[in-house]
């Protein structure tokens, strides 16, 4: 029996709140001695640390370094190495593009292409703007081949994503991408025999756009790679009888959490949108994911300072979250994002949980090192949605 | 996906260099209220234990007591549940009887038969000397048999190996030992049918010994038991993408490395040995496994005073490891052999690693109480390898 299966069958139903804060990209490293929560002024937080319990975890294991799609599937109880998320299925959660079950995903580049060779995998980093007009005028011409239906949302620069939407499509696809410039393009090969139909309509979707392109300069072909199809999984209520909320501002996230069942309520990016949406909606939902952006993103600019102040920003917005009284406050992080590696990293999340169900580890103040002392040790990021649950007396007795 | 697809996946070259430092036995149990590493004066080690990060680890899981092929295996990354070394190969490592793909090998024993019966299972434990001119004369009596190449090392006292050589050898044979004094000898049994030819080999070989023997007054037998074969195992450089070197001073060590694809260089035994050839190698290469041997044989003699000077010889080549600027260094042990118990024993190990990017823990010495207040917390010992890697900027990152 694993966890999930575990879960169903112990998982109850009871008017206990939960509050999961994700804080992206909290833990840091010393620079010139103290990380970046080591040197915030997050009183707030410190409080969490000092009446609730602490620890550590692992996102993977120890030693790996997560995307965010993992990181966020083993928080929210899933094993993320049962459960992989193709990098089509992210990149089209990323831009904001809904994925349903017979949906097949791919990442896509404008290329150039001179005398049969692709010269330019990435047609000059075109403007934006080029691309979004390009993407309108594709999607106007092509609409629909042999039955399914064809979506392109641009992103930045040369990059889009497309989406074909039909019966019986499948992932088992090679990348319809040279890799290298100077060599001539490639299809989509099949890798399996029930992939062969899907191959021909995507191939024939590049053939099709590249002859509608032939007279823009650079812009000229596309190339195509990372099809993926959603993995079968199943959902948070189903697995832990939730009623699930996600407040995030994200499209990743949002994509992410909807993927999981999710009520998906989009708000700004500051922290105190964050407090204001639960406040709304506290009445109407039993488990609560609060995902907050600025930490990671200053963390991957390699930004201390800048860290620093939205460690600040979300600190200032706790009061609100306890005024509301939830029976479960966990306070965490998907992944660790240190300014000095600009980078997500391997190290391991800080983690409070506060309930009344748990002893009061009275650390003085919520840092990495402190939780490392912490009453719940150092844990793999999936052991947390068990004891929140456990927590909030969402979990029955497991045997006689 | 497990870690050693993970790890096959996300390993990448790179110049830098890990050192892990195996201090075999090292963990212990207060006399007189304090442990070995407590009572040993290891100012290097201690300053380890200050600027890097700590924790403890279990070789198998809490509570299991690892023999050295186990334990070294999980150091190593590798699950000791999924790969078994069977006793007949470790008892060839440890005698450095080198053990190929196509060898069957297995414990042996001379024995005293009489009147049909196996009346001394050990041969009154012959003198070692007399077992080595026994092996000699049957090696040059009996070489092959049915194109299999027969090969006998002798062990101390009554003890040796054997290894077979040759095509399609099986290791599903019962032993031909019959366990208990005063019964008859038995045969090796085929367990499968594609064991039947090499269980006709075996017995033929103890047969033609046997009758070789005849006029021996003690030793006029052999039994033979725990047959086995090489697990089919990956490198580590076909996991890890490291070029790695062995240091050793035991066969079973130097042996366990090379089933790993380590390349191998025999070493004095002492911790000065150990520095030398490191600094000798430290350009060729960018994994050094070094194994330190004299703890572990001090505790199993109980001998704590000798296990603390054991300590104190290997903590004095400290700055010298350091002094190469190895951008990680691993100190730990593959399991506890604690001078009260005189045997290894379930007891995590103590570990430190030092790198620029693990936190300094700050830790006022290295003993097994202060590692247990360490950041990276208690640990299953296969976790090692992964950290190692990931301190090293070895590893990508998982998912996007």
């Amino acid at each position: 029996m694993n966890w999930e299966e575990l879960a169903k069958e112990l998982s109850q139903v009871n008017p206990a709140k939960i509050v999961l804060l994700v804080i992206d990209g909290l833990g840091g490293l010393p620079v010139d001695g103290q990380t970046e929560l080591e040197r915030a002024n997050h009183p707030n937080l410190n409080q969490l640390a000092w009446h609730g319990s602490c620890g550590l975890t692992d996102p993977v294991f120890p030693g790996i370094t997560p995307g965010s799609g993992p990181a966020h599937l083993a928080l929210f109880g899933y094993d993320p190495l049962k459960y992989q998320l193709g990098r089509g299925i992210l990149e089209a959660l990323g831009v904001g593009l809904e994925v349903g079950p017979n949906d097949l995903v791919a990442r896509g580049n404008f290329a150039t292409l001179k005398n049969g060779l692709i010269v330019d995998r990435r047609a000059g980093r075109i403007a934006t703007e080029i691309n979004q007009t390009l993407c309108q005028k594709i999607q106007e011409k092509i609409k629909i081949i042999d039955g399914v239906e064809i979506t392109l949302v641009a992103g930045r620069e040369h990059r889009f994503v497309v989406r074909f939407r039909g019966e019986n499509l499948h992932e088992a696809l090679s990348d319809a991408d040279p890799q290298k410039e100077g060599q001539p393009q490639v299809e989509a090969k099949p890798l399996t025999p029930e992939a062969e139909r899907s191959a021909s309509i995507v191939n024939n979707f590049i053939y099709q756009v590249t002859v509608f392109l032939k007279d823009e300069p650079v812009a000229n072909t596309i190339l195509l790679r990372g099809f993926s199809k959603l993995p079968a999984i199943p959902s948070m209520s189903e697995l832990y009888k939730i009623r699930p909320l996600a407040l995030a501002n994200y499209p990743m996230y949002k994509g992410l959490a909807k993927l999981l069942g999710m009520e998906v309520e989009s708000v700004g990016p500051s922290a105190e949108d964050l407090a204001t949406s639960l406040e709304k909606n506290f009445m109407f939902f039993d488990f609560f994911y609060l995902h907050f952006k600025k930490t990671d993103s200053a963390g991957e600019d390699g930004k201390v300072d800048k860290k620093v102040a939205a460690i600040e920003e979300i600190d200032a917005i706790i009061p609100r979250l306890l005024a509301l009284k939830p029976d479960v406050l966990c306070v965490t992080s998907d992944h660790s994002t240190p300014a000095l590696l600009k980078a997500h990293s391997w190290h391991p999340n800080p983690l409070i949980i506060l309930s009344s169900s748990l002893p009061a580890d009275n650390l003085p103040a919520f840092t990495e090192r402190n939780c490392a002392q912490g009453s719940l040790g150092r844990l793999p990021a999936k052991a947390v949605m068990p004891l929140l649950l456990a927590a909030a007396g969402k979990l029955k007795k497991y045997g006689a």
